[in-house]
């Protein structure tokens, strides 16, 4: 049990802090954090939860990473769907937080996207819907890989959660501009769900992309890697 | 009576660095280092001074920390006044060296906000008294989650102090345009002293919101995630 | 074999996300990462695949550090050639990566320079083919010591892949204006080949001054720090 | 002799990327690191090197702080000189080394400033001597604190070049307007060769206040926190 409470936390906080520092902080006149400050704050959410409750749950935060690790044989089969359910719990109640303090500023007209993640038009910087999958294929693809190989037995002992956070970071440095970057279908689901519309209709790819890039990763790193 | 010089050295350092940063550097025309910078700054004064005193005082710099910690089983009753008030003297003497330094730039005419805390109209970009509770509340919670998850024996030994650092600075990210970030009460009075007027008036949520966040945090770590 | 494939792996992150950072994210309008979110990712591609496969291959993922490696003594003299082949395969795979995301924007016109390095006309800020070479030699020459210094037995075990990975970070905030910062030559290959021209016509720079500074340092770690 | 050769270096590295840093990258029109950048690239030269040569030399690279070791008792008087020499003449070559970069650009006109420090006038943002002094003071100050605390035997082992690395960033965020930070008597010597005029007239400021803020915590060390 202790082990979904942790999970449900650290989404809420993957998705509060950093969709929140996107929404709150990016474009703030002058001084805002840009990009580099939303890359930054969502790698530190990973840090951060990792270091805190990574010895409860493994500290995964993320449906893809999940069904990668258990594709890579780090995880348990029946632990998988009480882990996701978690997951996009914790991620809509940071939803529900990020839209409570969004609504109580004087100057509140509408959520717009929130920090959803899209394709084609709903892309920052219009990049198509080849383009995207591709990004969230490789790059969850990636992060799976660094998770699996940083939490290997031969590699250093407890500095994962440095590589997997910074890790989270780096992924986000490249890709903002094309997706808003996923990798991650509870972090875009629970954005989905207030922004509505259209980004709605294209959630899908923010599930399947990751997930296959995960489980290509799972499949690779036990393959490749991880034998003898 | 070594700890208690530890937290003042270390909430000075925080109030100096953190606020400074802001101060001096965050709207320097082009160059300046934005809130991006500001956020850390924070965050690099505890995770430096953690790691240099942490070892005799535990490191808390900040008087919702301290409560926190007590609540979660990891602090002593009788020592929570005297780190309280170390830190609130710390804090204090930071923002008299700020002010030494401020006042002696050729173009200063008055102290503005200093780098004080604020709500509704003194929210850096309008967020009102319940956006400002709800975020230093839950902000405060999750660092105080972090704090207690990443110096549990269980997590990996000498990386709190980055996680807990780093932790600040994502807490910053998050939050400067709603309400300057506090999270830490002892920062807040020390600039609310200075900056004065409706500044000082305010100051009781940097109080109470941090506070009741570290409590909640206290005894969800004890309840959830700290017995076997 | 599992050696040359973790190479490939890392190499190709290193092109993707370093070169990649730069083309989706560097210059996007007010919110862009500019030139340091640019030095963060390409530090960590290195610090992240440096903990995901530095236990199976070493993690060099640049021709430069396998021969600075080598002639310090660390790399044996055989897997020199393929080492460097599996980095060039990865580069050029994540080039094509790349090249397939950034023709698949609606704004798509030319390459222009991809994340290609230059000097003369070339060069981002003016700086001619002499302070081209002294800053890749000196730059390619520093990697190394940081490289062969941080995994030296008497350093502190697991912190390689940190320094390692921060300090091309470094090396990218001093370089990035004069050269675009190669200090790799796999990763100025991998462009070069897509923005041709004249670039392609630079790139032999890319290759003498990282592989001449690698060198030197392998020769100076060897007989000034290495022995007893 | 091995020593003196790992201060040398490391002094060259801290000047040639963190002076470089400021020199090429800090004001890039759009893209440039500014004043963050630099910081961060001050206090990656620090880390990379201790990371590399601390096992040598204990990785000083500042008469500052081999002053301040000394009074804390953790370096031998007979040393003092000999690695304060060192740490010039690598200061000084990575000047002549920027130099050599500068002058081999097509727009090379004048030095202007370098990278030296100033106050008054020839300060970023006009402050006078007195702030000035109390800032070296006092960030050099808790400069050593940072360095004695974490390299102390009851602090985390392994973590110190983090600290102190970061330290020396954090101290560029709060300080580069007030005076272009300095607490290295050794870089700023090197910069204001070049400099020349009123930036050679200052930077015996440059050499006190720092001096003095190590000497201070050295005591302040020695006294309060080292004794059981």
């Amino acid at each position: 049990m202790k082990k979904y409470v942790a999970e449900l936390f650290g989404t809420f906080w993957l998705v509060f802090g950093g969709c929140g520092s996107a929404i709150f902080a990016a474009g703030f006149p002058d001084l805002g954090i840009g990009f580099l400050g939303v890359a930054l704050a969502f790698g530190l959410t990973v840090l951060t939860m990792a270091y805190a409750v990574g010895h409860i749950s493994g500290g995964h935060f993320n449906p893809a990473v999940t069904i990668g690790l258990w594709v890579g044989g780090n995880h348990t089969a029946k632990e998988v769907a009480p882990y996701i359910i978690s997951q996009l719990i914790g991620a809509i109640l940071g939803a529900v937080c990020l839209f409570l303090i969004v609504t109580n500023n004087e100057g509140f007209e509408s959520l717009g996207g929130f920090a959803a993640n899209g394709y084609g038009e709903l892309s920052p910087d219009g990049y198509n819907m080849t383009a995207a999958f591709v990004a969230e294929f490789l790059l969850t693809m990636f992060f799976l890989l660094i998770i699996l190989g940083s939490t290997n037995e031969r590699a250093p002992k407890g500095f994962a959660p440095i590589a997997i956070g910074l890790g989270l970071t780096l992924i986000h440095l490249i890709s903002i501009p094309i997706t808003n970057t996923s990798v991650n279908p509870a972090r875009s689901m629970s954005q989905a769900l207030f922004a509505g519309g259209e980004y709605l209709t294209q959630v899908w790819l923010f599930w399947v992309a990751p997930i296959a890039g995960a489980i290509v990763a799972g499949f690779l790193h036990k393959t490749l890697f991880d034998k003898e």
